[in-house]
């Protein structure tokens, strides 16, 4: 699993063998067949895991009570800077990466993707909420469009950025997306 | 190359096997080598050739001095919007989907397609400009800055209508995009 993740955050799933991913982990095909039974069946595993991982991550900044609620949201953009520079660029989102390639790859994935984007959407939207009530965002805001906004712009910040190899795009997004929240 | 052009912009570079774009057009391989040498060299001519023709494209919109200069960005969105419906959200953009994948592709993709990004955005820039001589955008604002953050979520937002098969998250980044403009 872990090594899915990995190559799918790196390459995308039409780009990966299921031969690479298990020659890396020294895991027989055999047994790979035993656990998930295809290729799809064990893609669908990914997003679930890689998901349900994200969405704790992202918890860890918009539930933390301890900062302003928009403060949490700009703590999470630096974190995921860090992040990708730690991994020299080479590593996106697992979920953008599948949803860019959604041309290529199993039907079923597609509702999987969106219901991911749309859950991240809520807990974000959640927080601007929050943001709100303490006087950060105007009261006239949508929260749920913007967090739509903020989800669909970071997705292309963060394709940017893996292909520059630099944090910039990422940069730019976020300066401006909390630009235009001053009242 | 047309058949290129539509297939990746449809699946992408790696999905996409030469043996299937030859037989949709009934071009031999010996042929396809006298002219392209190889994959790589057919890429590179794809990501040419679609990106002269898409600057052409947006220069229609971005030139057109009849109207105000957000009206011509604004067209374009328009006209994007239903150019992506017409084929039913199969198709997105060629160099985003490329960018998207890069960590699978010939690294000389990489500055080949960071330097249509700017290519774009240049254009952007300029008619960016021309909004704020006219009074359209408020005189602090950094246009090329501008033109970057667009074109970092715009690709955001093909990405996300091709994979939701709707044309939403374009008009709720088209549309909190202008919002932002707003002085």
């Amino acid at each position: 699993m872990r090594a899915g993740v990995i190559a799918l955050t790196e390459k995308g799933f039409s780009a990966t063998g299921l031969e690479e991913i298990l020659q890396s982990v020294a895991v027989p095909k055999g047994s790979f067949y035993h656990y998930f039974g295809s290729k799809e069946i064990f893609g669908a595993e990914l997003i679930r895991s890689y998901s349900e991982y994200f969405a704790r991550r992202l918890d860890r900044f918009l539930l933390n009570t301890k900062i302003s609620p928009l403060q949490r949201l700009r703590d999470f953009t630096a974190e995921s800077k860090a992040g990708m520079k730690r991994y020299s660029f080479t590593r996106g989102c697992l979920v953008g990466n599948l949803g860019q390639e959604m041309g290529a790859l199993p039907e079923n994935f597609r509702r999987q993707l969106t219901a991911v984007f749309e859950d991240w959407q809520n807990r974000t939207a959640a927080c601007l909420r929050e943001a709100q009530e303490q006087g950060e965002i105007a009261s006239h805001v949508d929260c749920d469009q913007l967090a739509s906004f903020f989800w669909i712009g970071w997705e292309g910040a963060v394709l940017r950025s893996k292909l520059e190899r630099s944090v910039l795009p990422l940069t730019i997004f976020s300066d401006g997306f909390f630009q235009m929240l001053r009242k």
